[in-house]
């Protein structure tokens, strides 16, 4: 039986909630994690977090510790760090995943080799062969993360925030099929500020309109999303989308080069309103996600300045990297008083999330979650975002309805193609995986070229692919 | 563009919402809605009330007025009456729709010439032989009613509380594909207050549970509800099923005649109960309602006696005739002074729909929408019950999930018949009719006299079949 | 492989083809084969019999062996007697199933006990609770077959007409996957014979029109199938049925008592046509069958002469059991050559299918085969009936298109009740077995009154349910 | 009621069937049906020709009497020009299509516009921005005929013969729903050759096969079909595929330039087995017709040589327009009686689905037809490509089954496409059919270069787009 009950949650530190955490050694994510716990009042309990850098996760919990302990912190929370990670997750009320494997050996390669055939991918989590490769990685690993959570903490709410969102979440139904796991993700948030900004512009009186206010029916899957309406106070935003669009003139509207020394992160709605000007649908991710999922964006690109036209970067490898010498310095500096923690607006939904299961206040976002017919043109069962209402102990997804041809057959390419990948890794069949990496948007090399990229992937990131059968797949026979 | 904004909302007594009222003579719920509004401090507006008993409406905007004048009233509402229901809706915000055809005439006749035939309805107007004749009855109406919203005020929320409310609510829908209707029932809570017991007795600590704070997942069509989860502030309510059905020992648990006295709308949950033992399932509506959808409570029945175990009652006709010599004195003693009007807990949603859709608060509920995949088992377009999420000037129907074997086919059944009756209706087809009579599942007649019940309630009723092909329909043809 | 090319057909006796019969003691079916394949040229080969009653086997194969010696025999075949089913299937390249349990334990009940509480079954051996407990003790019984197979003669065809047959041959592909099974019945026979009638008294010119030339559209599942094209050499047939209807005046045209003296298989189309009148869509089996999949011909029956108006006799149990003293009396009178075995037109089809299968000659067909989209209403694996392709070892279902609104959810009501009681087979599971049972056209009685006949059919045979778990079944205890 | 029955046929010359034929001054398809029909001894009647030029109709014409007349000519027919096509096709039983606008001044610039953005097509009849084009063309042309025929012939059999196969026929079923149409193309013949040689080579004592005596399992649309089975004599062709593949080496097995001089429609089963190799599914078509379903084969092409490598050639526009100065005359020629016209082995199947629609002989052939479920996975009332039953004023299409994935996807995203591409025919709108435009597989160009190409086309072609809200279509606005 589940404990999520609002008697659970708020007897004192130590008491209350258990959250474990696996990837509980990240730098970003845990320290958000911290700030808001802490300033969360109706909540409190232990936060077991699990790593395979168990030095950082020591590191995160010292961190979360010292925090708890000032004055304006009115959460009140313990911190572990477990070697094991099902001693993390025994008992736990929530889990958190939010995991990655070392960049270097695995990230580097998934950008930097298939530049070498020609296909430029511009963040590589999801789709294009980076996308493949990280999804067959990481079926193992969510695997095992759902075994450990059916075998210790059965009716824990798992909330996933690792990449690629749609198949580690669907690997985790897949394995154990009672989970309840969601999958969370930030892409929406940019659709809604852009209609916040709609709001102020073309509505009378509307001023400092957030995000949280506009309502946008979503549909799609992580990053491959789609806004078909938008409210804000009843006022309907998305008829102003016409106007939006002559207003911004003939897309892309960036010179070549103009990027030059934006963020790699910069987004400015160019994709999203082209795939608007096309199919009549609001693209409803950032432009750099929502370019990877059809062939044009990217084919043919030569350079990056080919890609900023579109207001968006090449993300390049090294960006993936930390070039921080000492990436713990300054939480220790925090640590030694040298420096002090400051509290932040996160614009994170985990507390409200966590808030809203344990029975305090409902919430209505967007997530990821199995197709029980939110959705009906998508298989049910495959993994899909849509808004949904979170309860008591439940999530109930809001019926989001269908797509208008052709988009539903891009997305339903994209559910058949992450359906596959699971599959593969469950079985361990690479050949299965090259069927999905052949028909992905970004591969439209050549037989010979698309055989020999997935050949030099695999080779190049054989260590993170033991559950596979390489000598059995006749894709990587010469 | 819509105007449920906000901004409408508090003007002022005569400005503000614009609510029409189809069927404003009815006694009880013009009563409520009087009292409902007048204890919300955040609503104002007009009520336009349009009925065929032009006096009866009169004395409700009388009444109407007469509340709004008390100190205590909080709301600020002004009535109006007309006489053509296209000036009661003209420029309306909301219409609500709440009528009913003379009893006398048809409701009558819809219980008792089957009652000739051996055919026993405990409420006759969904399913069984009045069912369907009322549904017949329906379609013209409520066409009628659409083509006046598209007219008259195309973008109002139409909220529909008349029955049949399935064929009704989706008459509207098919007559004027643009509308926002949705329908209203009370079925449902019954189940909630079900569970609400069941909280109070069996978790620790547990008092004053209202129905309100029991949290139901509601699929099916309306008054063939089911329910397959249950929570209470995070408390699983459903497992506890299995422990009631003991505790209620072998079902029907009512002797011959012990129901003797009891009201007509009695309920003891025996038919719900006797549901979730065979199909491991909820029914979630009052068993008068369940047992008319399946043929296996009502067939074979010959005297009340035979449904009073099962603890519930066969309605006679006259239970559906008002015997009050004068309905309106109570009315008119109150505007006399003789009497005063005490506010009271209506327990409907009205108000909270109203102020939901305005964007006031949100508010979950169960509600007959058209199915866009709410419950993927049953077609798309069909009005289904499920909850769904109200919000400003929008409605979001909840992914319910399906049915298990068997019991998709009795829904889907239900399904079935109730869209080929509308089909019936718009095409003015008795022989299309006939078939949903005939695969009706309380019309286990035989074939002969199947078609002459369905020709004697025709006969019987031919006033208000006015827009259906008498002539030309075979099965009327001896 | 498969073996069955046409190279393997005609070699000579004991060469050529080997048929595997379960259920090769049986009377009639035996002695069909034997004369089909005698009169066939182009087949040669081995019948291997097996039979719980191995003596009925050896008499069967001792006239074979003599009819096969007759100088106008121009087929060749030897016959052989196995203890094992596993020898008599092995190497098999057809495997023929016709198997039957003795009828005094088991349909005596199925149709005795359900009378006791006033449910008449013209059949009782598709639905009705003799369906039901048929399709119990089948699905064990079928499992063990598909598993033979599997293990003897992977690739064989096997070629069932037992019924029930939607659930044998279901039962078939459950078990093995893998299976090439077919599912064969006469039914849909008579409504060809039907409309070759109707071509003769219709069509200027048409004379001695045989039931194989008239080609019919055929969908539904086994016994409940319909039809709704049927032509003649190009010649629309159906659009007669009007005509032929009303020449039959008004349905049922039987007086009671009418039928006195007719056999129990007689057959007068009356149900037939009062579906066609009634959904315009024609029945298409015999009308004792097609009166059990609704409820409203046998539905408050209480004496033979209630059915017998529909031109349909109640077969009473006792037709069913042999009285037959010494039933191989006459097969040893042909083989002391006291009486001559007469070649006769058997009208089956099993060599048609036979000789089609090996490539001899194509076969255009009506059988019963999982649903690959040949009714896209239905659920796909369910077994469905249509016309097919018999081809070269192939078998393709012909498109048979869907069921008009409310055909459809009459007939889903038997697929998915036949797909449950599958299940309950395969999982011993007699509650859900229950489900399927209480959702039975036939049974309409009161709740308690089911259960108790539910019960005392299990008691009565429970010898047959071995398979069952019957102490941990909800629905047996009191 | 349609006229096809046997008695029908064969009265005599000028008597009899009656075929119509759209397009009737074609130069190959005409003596094809000329040569066919004289060679056919139980059909007969007359043959209507319309074509938009007139005397190129009578030329055939006159060669059909011409050859109808001699000795060896065992058919029977007369000819007629009508220079209206209600004339030609008033009472027919048959109509033929075979229609082309002129090569020059549609076709040229289907393939040579898109050439200059770098699109390289092989056949550009179909998919591709010239399959875009060819579609927007057909769609007004085929509602014309499809209105002649529900007007002059409204039982008529209606056999296409031209591309774009499916979007043409698809047209004739939405213009009259109740027209009766079949797509009759030759690729598929291709695949049979295919497992005809792989049958002679492999199965012992095989030889002289013939592609007729080949059974294929069909699926798919036209120019994009699949063989998952393939038999010959009952023995499984299909799993000798994986030696075939291993045979042939690396794919593609060309050098570069080797194909000089080879004909532009040569086909080395190269795409078809990489196809194989990939998704373990046949594709079964002409490989330059494959090729053009996906960008994996032809995107990046920058010269002949880059495709000639797969055993296909990039068709120059040239080949598609006649360089003959005077293409009437050899026909003169034989009218001179200078050159006798020799009966030939055509391979067309034309006659045998006459004298199988006829009721003389049933065929089993591939066609295209509306999706009965005869592909369940492909949204019904598309057109299909799968076998099917041709029977006396009939056809049956066989369920053919669906699709692994993510072959089902690449073939919905063509089905989607061309349904979009006929509804944006029907509804004259530019701005949908660029969706379909957007998303076709070859049209991977930025969304620039996109609008640009297709703005050129519709330019360069505006005089066949007649039908079309040129002024209104967003897209065509700079």
């Amino acid at each position: 039986m589940h404990q999520l009950t609002p008697e659970t949650r708020d007897i004192g530190r130590g008491d209350g909630l258990r959250i474990g955490y696996v990837g509980g050694g990240s730098r970003g994510w845990a320290r958000t994690l911290i700030n808001d716990l802490a300033q969360c009042a109706d909540l409190s309990g232990t936060v077991a977090l699990y790593d395979v850098d168990t030095e950082a996760a020591e590191l995160n919990a010292a961190l979360g510790e010292h925090v708890m302990e000032r004055d304006d912190a009115v959460g009140n929370w313990a911190f572990e760090v477990h070697e094991e990670m099902a001693d993390a997750l025994a008992g736990a009320d929530v889990v958190v995943c939010s995991t990655q494997d070392p960049p270097e050996e695995t990230f580097v390669n998934d950008i930097d080799l298939p530049k070498e055939y020609g296909v430029h991918q511009t963040v590589a989590d999801t789709v294009g062969p980076g996308g493949v490769m990280r999804s067959l990685r990481s079926v193992p690993q969510y695997r095992e993360i759902a075994a450990t959570v059916r075998e210790e903490c059965p009716d824990a709410w798992v909330l996933n925030y690792t990449n690629p969102m749609t198949v580690c979440t669907r690997t985790l139904y897949e394995e154990y099929p009672g989970i309840d796991a969601i999958g969370l993700c930030h892409e929406v948030f940019k659709t809604q500020s852009l209609f916040a900004d709609v709001a102020e512009e073309r509505i009378e009186g509307a001023a400092d309109v957030s995000r949280e206010e506009i309502d946008v029916n979503v549909k799609g899957v992580n990053h491959f999303t789609w806004v078909d309406e938008a409210r804000w106070r009843g006022h309907d935003l998305y008829e102003y989308l016409d106007d939006e669009l002559a207003a911004r003139g003939p897309l892309p509207a960036f010179e070549r080069g103009a990027l030059e020394g934006e963020s790699y992160w910069a987004n400015h709605y160019q994709v999203a309103f082209d795939l608007y000007e096309t199919f009549g649908l609001l693209g409803a991710a950032g432009d750099r996600h929502l370019a990877e999922f059809v062939p044009w964006y990217l084919d043919g690109v030569e350079e990056a300045a080919d890609v900023e036209r579109w207001g968006i970067r090449l993300t390049p490898s090294s960006a993936r990297v930390s070039d921080d010498a000492d990436p713990a310095a300054d939480v220790e500096r925090i640590l030694d008083g040298e420096e002090t923690f400051e509290f932040y607006e996160s614009g994170e939904e985990f507390v409200d999330i966590v808030r809203a299961l344990v029975g305090i206040e409902p919430l209505k976002t967007h997530l990821n979650y199995p197709n029980e017919g939110q959705i009906p043109d998508l298989e049910r069962g495959a993994v899909v975002e849509t808004n949904a209402l979170v309860t008591g102990d439940d999530v109930s997804p809001v019926a989001a309805g269908g797509f208008p041809d052709p988009v539903r057959t891009l997305v339903e390419r994209t559910v058949t193609n992450q359906e596959t990948l699971v599959e593969a890794g469950f079985a361990g069949d690479l050949d299965l995986a090259f069927r999905a990496f052949r028909d992905d948007p970004l591969v439209t090399l050549d037989p010979a070229d698309a055989r020999a990229l997935f050949r030099d992937l695999v080779a190049a990131e054989r260590d993170y692919l033991g559950a596979y059968d390489l000598d059995g797949a006749a894709v990587l026979a010469e």
